[in-house]
């Protein structure tokens, strides 16, 4: 019997020994998904970083490789998987008594803990982007940000939905599904590059990421439409109006919010005087914006960033970027590493008749969806000195909110079998492979810089690197020029 | 439709939509719970600060209050409650659109992630202490922390045993089981409060924290022998000489490994470039030896307490601490509130009947428990010096520990509502009771500096508040006296 049982032995005395036997398996099993999740994307992300591509990409290889796709050590059961196909239920059987009886049960409480604890890691992820980024700078590029982001809708939608209907004689619904499905742009992934790139706060950085946000907001809404479209034909015009509405009040609400909620939060975070006094009453606010966004059907993670935008305004910045590293070096990497587990690469297989059928179309789809988001970048305006194709190429990963859409897609019946495996195809091609085009096309100076840095540091003390992660954060917000 | 559903889109293409709404809906639930544990948590930590009580006095009453006693805003299955009486999925059903026939899905899978979620906060605990502990100063009092264990393990059980048959002609069985509960010491609460006093690296903190692991150990083997005696009257002996086997294999290897496994790991961190180069490989290898430790029947605690103690051994030690301090600051308060959220005072109440028999046992029982452990310090040989007292009280509270004999009595049958009330009163009583009682008798030096600095720094910047936290861990490691 087990400290870790404690918790199911709790009060009234009616507790039973199978429940407390289930919540001690089931923190071994988390422990034992975050040790293989650890491994794989550490592994990953410096095996990529070895190569020069960003860390990311590993991590999203890892991922694939210890999960449905390859190992099979993480699967999680909204892919279809079962407890007996996880390896590390069997490892459990092996190791620590878990019966076969009990391991469905642990195997839907493992997947339910690390997929919340994914989605965490994508909201402290974009809480500190916000940290990193400036409102104002965002807000200089804020018409290019929408230009970019309004013609990477309704370019590649377009395209898309056309090219299916006259090329491959696709119905007009499954082809608008396609269409919507090729709008969208992964914030989570573009971010995170950019931000190991040392590029979040270049002036394209800013552009893509604000294109990338106003991306997300307007993917909801064309989802909303097109999910109404496929339920009953016509579209839900209150449901798409009250989306705007809610959406411009979050967003404006959050940025006026920022100027009065600044002083308060200082002013809280300098009267507490225990542990935790700057990263708690931080966490409070952003998982209080994180669940406001969600309430009305917004994203989680638009709130935890405009949470981090407000805070970065503060002058508790730097100390509190200083602390949410680490929480973040410990929580992002589950998100990357399941977004690869959860990827099946099996849609990738010729053999498989529909997947053949599939890939013909999945090639159409990759050229829009590639070509579709590149063009945004010549859509910018009044920047002749900007990297117009770095822009373009930002926003090509899918990621995420590539996948709802087909999701949404396949759930409502409209897509054939060969047309959601195309889709999917898609998604998992510009997710994989805007990480290394978008090292390619920022090709000099701060990256450069700093991987000639590594290479001298390399057989120095660990002190230089640590400190290196911190300068290039301070260097990062530096070129902003809003050091306070 | 929302980004947050996108890891239930995942491939293939059968999820369904029902699935991916309650997806949405569980990550709303805990981002509430979230913020209700760091409310409780804050509000409580500070308020205790300020009366001059440690801060997690505060954590554990903050609990109690949004818990199952008095607001029900966090609220657990295991305690009997069901959704209906969560305040927070109430409050989804208003706000998230949470409907009535999903709503004990999602309180399940909520309950679930806050408990992992507090085990991993535990785990972290431990992991920090061992980080803060120095082995080398643990084994110079090891065997005075041994005769403190062995006294405060033998002295309440036998008196609690022979009190309960003799005053109040209880069976022998049920008599062992209350003995037995008498046994345990929170390793959690007592490390918080030292490591919170500053003291933890004081000889007698060392001789509390050496003497709470081997009452740990001890308490394991207790529940065992105890627990088969419950269930057919016979001592199962090949289970304890296992666990004695296994537990003393764990920690001599864990020592072992210590001398070797220090340089490999300084060696791996320093090759790594990536985000993560220290806390990932740390995480990686504390998670392993919890799971180890979790799975040979020991507590998963112990093993990330050994972790910590064999990372404590590199150079890299400092800067493990920095940036695991932040981690701990986020997960840590989550434990000691879902504690306190779990406790449910009704057993104090004595209009209830049981409650009222059960309050003359209870009274007896904390007589014991009280000066069973104060006892202990008077055990200690060849330290004239040392705060006898305060070596005693900090033995102190049952905390979890406690509530598993309980439980496991409970499940057993063999205690009597009554006494099983009269148990948990105890444990509640000396779990709350001993942070104020250990501030007491540790009543100057560091603490006293300690508050009077932060009284000096309270009209200043933030700045000196945070170099204080990082201050204060340095000092403390500087007391053991191996800065390195």
């Amino acid at each position: 019997m087990q400290f870790i049982n404690a918790i199911d032995f709790m009060f009234p005395l009616l507790a039973n020994t199978t429940e407390a036997a289930d919540s001690s398996l089931v923190l071994a099993a988390v422990l034992l998904s975050l040790v293989v999740v650890y491994f794989a994307s550490k592994l990953g992300g410096e095996l990529s970083n070895r190569v020069g591509l960003p860390p990311v990409l590993g991590e999203l290889v890892g991922g694939v490789v210890v999960g449905v796709s390859v190992l099979h050590l993480l699967v999680f059961p909204e892919g279809g998987a079962d407890a007996s196909s996880s390896l590390i239920m069997t490892f459990l059987q092996l190791t620590a008594g878990l019966t076969p009886e009990a391991t469905p049960a642990v195997f839907t409480a493992q997947s339910e803990v690390i997929s919340v604890l994914a989605e965490l890691g994508v909201i402290i992820l974009l809480f500190e982007i916000g940290l990193e980024s400036n409102l104002k700078d965002l807000m200089a590029v804020g018409i290019q940000a929408t230009v970019v982001a309004v013609v990477g809708v309704t370019v590649p939608f377009a395209a898309g939905t056309i090219g299916l209907m006259t090329l491959f004689g696709i119905d007009a619904v499954p082809a608008i599904f396609a269409g919507a499905a090729l709008t969208a742009t992964s914030i989570g992934i573009t971010s995170k590059v950019l931000s190991e790139l040392g590029r979040l706060n270049s002036k394209e950085g800013q552009i893509i990421l604000g294109a990338a946000v106003i991306d997300d907001v307007l993917g909801i809404i064309v989802l909303a439409v097109v999910a109404s479209l496929a339920k009953d034909g016509v579209v839900d015009v209150s449901k798409v109006i009250y989306l705007i509405i809610s959406a411009s009040g979050f967003l404006l609400g959050a940025i006026l919010l920022g100027n009065v909620f600044n002083k308060t939060f200082v002013a809280i975070a300098d009267m507490l005087k225990t542990r935790g006094e700057l990263v708690i009453p931080a966490f409070i606010f952003a998982f209080l914006m994180a669940y406001l966004a969600a309430i009305i059907q917004l994203e989680a993670i638009l709130g935890a960033f405009a949470a981090g935008l407000v805070l970065e305004e503060t002058d508790k910045r730097k100390e509190l970027q200083r602390q949410v590293c680490p929480i973040a070096d410990m929580l992002v990497p589950i998100f990357f590493v399941t977004v690869g587990a959860k990827t099946d690469l099996g849609v990738l297989n010729p053999a498989i008749p529909t997947n053949r059928e599939g890939l013909i179309m999945a090639t159409f789809l990759i050229i829009v969806a590639i070509f579709g988001k590149v063009i945004t970048g010549f859509s910018v305006f009044g920047q002749p000195q900007i990297n117009r194709l770095a822009i373009g190429v930002g926003m090509i990963p899918r990621g995420e909110v590539g996948l709802v859409f087909a999701g949404v897609g396949a759930a409502s019946g409209a897509l054939s079998k060969p047309l959601g495996a195309a889709i999917i195809m898609m998604v998992i091609l510009t997710t994989f492979l805007a990480p290394p085009l978008l090292r390619f096309v920022f090709p000099d100076s701060d990256d450069g810089t700093n991987n000639s840095e590594q290479l001298i540091l390399d057989a120095s003390t660990d002190k230089p690197l640590a400190l290196e992660t911190q300068s290039s954060v301070v260097s990062t917000s530096g070129d902003s020029g809003n050091v306070s």
